[in-house]
C-alpha cells in the first residue's frame, strides 16, 4: 500500500475525512452554524467538501488564503484576523466584490482602516469584533468591548454584525483538558457579551467561537450562532491526547522511510522538522505528547528528536526492530502546521488509489 | 524602507550575504575546500553566488533539492544523505548524467541500492560514507566504519571516494559552546579515520565535515579536505548566541507588522509558527535563546508565544510601547527552517531596492 508514493509524504484518507465532516456537522442540531477554518488543510477541494457537508461558509486567517479559496469558488468567507498594514484593506475590497466577505477587527485603528478603504467604494464591509476571552493574543479585552463596539458602529462603510473569539482549551485563563467546561464557559462569555451589546442597540447577529476540541460544547450554549473548528477534518495527536478524537479518527499521517539503523536502540527516518511541525513541544501542557508523532503499530517507538531532514526514533525497550527501507505511518502532533510544510499531499480514495493534490494556500501568510 | 512589501516577509540583504560568503571563503587558506549546504536558502541564485565566491560545489540533503539546483545550472552536487527507498536511486542515475553527483551511504543496504541502480547503466556512482562522530542520527558508528568501507568497495558501480560527518556543536558527545574544540575534535576524528581507511588500501580522497559555527576550526585540521556549512550565508540568533556571528552579520530578517495592542505589556504581530520556525526551543542547550527571534532595536521586547498566524510580543518592562500598524524587523532563531516556511523572500540590493525571489527548492523533501 502506498508503494509508489515517495517519502516523506502526507497521506489523507478521504473516507475518514468524510466521517469527521459528518461528525462535526451534527452540531447543527443545536441550531448552531458551522464555519470551518481552512488553515488545517489549505486545499480548495476540501473546503468545498466542507461546504457540501453543511458548512455555512469557511474561515481563513489571512487575506491571501481567502483569495485562493475565492478563486476556487468558495463564496462565503470570514477572514477572522485583524486587517492591518500593506494593501490588505484594498485586497479585502477586491475580494468583497467576488464573495460574501466578513472581516475581523479588534481595534478602532483596524476598523478605521477598513472604513477608509470602503468609503467611496459603494461597499459596506461586514465586520465582526474579535473578543479576547482569555487567550491574550488578538481580541479586544472583554471589559473594553462595549466601548470599542460603540466606536465601530459610528464608522461609515462598515456594518458591525457580530463578535468572535478563539481560545480553545482554556478554563479561567489556564490550559485545561476539561473540554466541556472550557467550551461552555467560552459560549457563555460570548453570548453574555452579545446581549450587553444588543442592550446598547448594537445589532449583533453572529456570535462565533469554538475550536475542534471544544466546539461541540460551545455550540450548545444558547446565543452562540456559529463555531469555527479547523483540525477536526484530519485530527492529530493533540486531539487524541485531549480526548477529542480517537486514533481511528485521524485522517492524515506522514508516510516515512527508515533510512538508517546504526544502533539497536535508535533508527532514523527521512523526515525531520521540514516534514513534521515542531510548534507543539512534547511533554508540555495541556497536551502531554510523547515525541513528535505517533508511530502507528509501534507502541514501543518514540519519534524522539528532529533535525531538519532527519527524525530519530528511539525504542523504549532498547531494540527498535526496524530495518532500513521499512516504511512507517506516523500521526503528527499538530496536523495544521505539518500540512503547511508540504507542497502537496496524497488523497487516498475509498478504493485505495491515491492522487497528488497541491496544498494551494500553503505559505499564504499575507 | 520596505514600505511596499507585504508582511510577514523574509528580507535578505545581499550586501551582508556577500560579506558572509567572503568571510567563510577564507577557510580556503587552510587548503580546505568549501561546499556549502543549500538547505539554508534553497534558492538557485544564492547557490550560484556561493559558487562565484569560490565554493567547489554545493551540498543538498535531498535528491529533489539537488534536481532544482541542477536545473538551474549548478554542476557539482553532493547529496549528503542516505539514498533509500522510492525512486531515489533512479533519480540519482538521471541526475548523475547531468552533473558531477556525489552520494552518501551509511549502510551496506544503502550502498547496495546504489550499486544495483548503477549496474548496467555505464555509470559509476561517486560515494562518500557517512560517519557518526557523536550526533547519533545517520552515519555508520565510528568503530564500524572500516568494516562497512571494506564491504562498499567490493560493490560494482560505486567508487568510495570519501567520508563525511555532521555534528556541529558537540564535544565528547555533548552539546557545547566550545566551537573551537568541537571543530578540532571532529576534524581529528575524520582525519584519523581517513588514515586508517587508507592503510587498508581504500583510496579516501575527500574528508568532509564542519558546520557554520565549527567549520572554521574543522577546516584547520590537517587531513580535512572540505567543509559544508549552511547557515553562515544568512546567520541567525543561534549563530549569534553561540558566538559564531555578530548581529550585524545576520543577513536575513522577518519584517512583521503589529496588528494588535490589547494591553500595555503585550502586542501581537502578523506572524506565528507558519512564519517563524519553532524547531529550536527557546531556553534549551546549547543555544539559550530568549523568545522566537530577536526584535531589532527593542532589547526590552521578547517574541514570547507563537500560534499559527499570531506572534505575541511581551515587554520585560511592562510597556511594549508598540503601536498597531508599526513594523518590526525580527532576526529568527533558526533561519534555515524559517526560510523553508516561505514561498518567496525579498532580496535587498545595495541601492535599497527590493525584488521578490521564489524559494525554489522549498518543500523538496524527497
Amino acid at each position: 500500500m502506498f508503494d509508489r508514493i515517495e517519502t516523506p509524504s502526507v497521506i489523507i484518507s478521504l473516507e475518514k475525512v468524510r466521517k469527521n465532516l459528518e461528525g462535526m456537522a451534527e452540531i447543527k442540531k443545536y441550531g448552531c452554524a458551522l464555519r470551518p477554518h481552512i488553515k488545517t488543510h489549505k486545499i480548495p477541494e476540501l473546503a468545498k467538501m466542507q461546504m457540501e457537508y453543511g458548512s455555512c461558509g469557511i474561515t481563513c486567517a489571512k487575506m491571501s488564503e481567502a483569495e485562493v479559496m475565492a478563486d476556487a469558488g468558495i463564496d462565503d468567507i470570514f477572514v477572522a484576523y485583524p486587517v492591518i498594514g500593506g494593501d490588505k484593506a484594498a485586497k479585502a475590497l477586491a475580494l468583497n466584490r467576488k464573495v460574501r466577505l466578513i472581516l475581523g477587527a479588534d481595534s478602532l485603528r483596524g476598523a478605521e482602516g477598513l472604513s477608509d478603504a470602503a468609503t467611496g467604494s459603494g461597499i459596506v464591509f461586514e465586520v465582526r469584533m474579535e473578543i479576547d476571552t482569555g487567550m491574550k493574543r488578538t481580541g479586544v479585552p472583554y471589559d473594553k468591548a462595549l466601548d470599542l463596539a460603540e466606536a465601530i458602529v459610528k464608522l461609515p462603510g462598515l456594518k458591525l454584525t457580530g463578535i468572535y473569539t478563539f481560545r480553545s482549551c482554556l478554563l479561567d485563563g489556564k490550559p485545561t483538558d476539561k473540554r466541556e467546561q472550557a467550551g461552555e464557559q467560552e459560549g457563555m462569555l460570548l453570548a453574555g457579551l452579545a446581549d450587553k451589546l444588543r442592550s446598547r442597540s448594537i445589532d449583533i447577529r453572529d456570535v462565533s467561537g469554538g475550536s475542534s476540541p471544544t466546539g461541540n460544547y460551545t455550540a450548545r450554549v444558547s446565543g452562540v450562532t456559529e463555531i469555527r473548528p479547523g483540525t477536526y477534518i484530519f485530527n492529530d495527536m493533540m486531539q487524541v491526547n485531549i480526548g477529542a478524537a480517537s486514533l481511528d479518527e485521524c485522517a492524515a499521517f506522514v508516510l516515512a522511510t527508515v533510512i538508517s539503523t546504526p544502533a539497536d536502540d535508535y533508527a532514523v527516518i527521512d523526515g525531520g522538522s521540514k516534514t513534521f511541525s515542531t510548534d507543539v513541544i512534547p511533554g508540555t501542557a495541556p497536551f502531554f505528547l510523547e515525541g513528535y508523532g505517533k508511530i502507528a503499530g509501534h507502541p514501543d517507538l518514540v519519534l524522539d528528536r528532529l533535525s531538519e531532514e532527519h527524525g530519530v526514533i528511539r525504542s523504549k525497550t532498547g531494540r527498535t526492530g526496524l530495518e532500513t527501507g521499512q516504511r512507517l505511518m506516523i500521526i503528527p502532533n499538530h496536523i495544521c502546521t505539518t500540512v503547511n510544510l508540504h507542497n502537496h499531499v496524497f488523497f487516498e480514495e475509498d478504493d485505495g488509489t491515491t492522487r497528488c493534490v497541491p496544498v494551494a494556500a500553503r505559505g499564504k501568510v499575507y
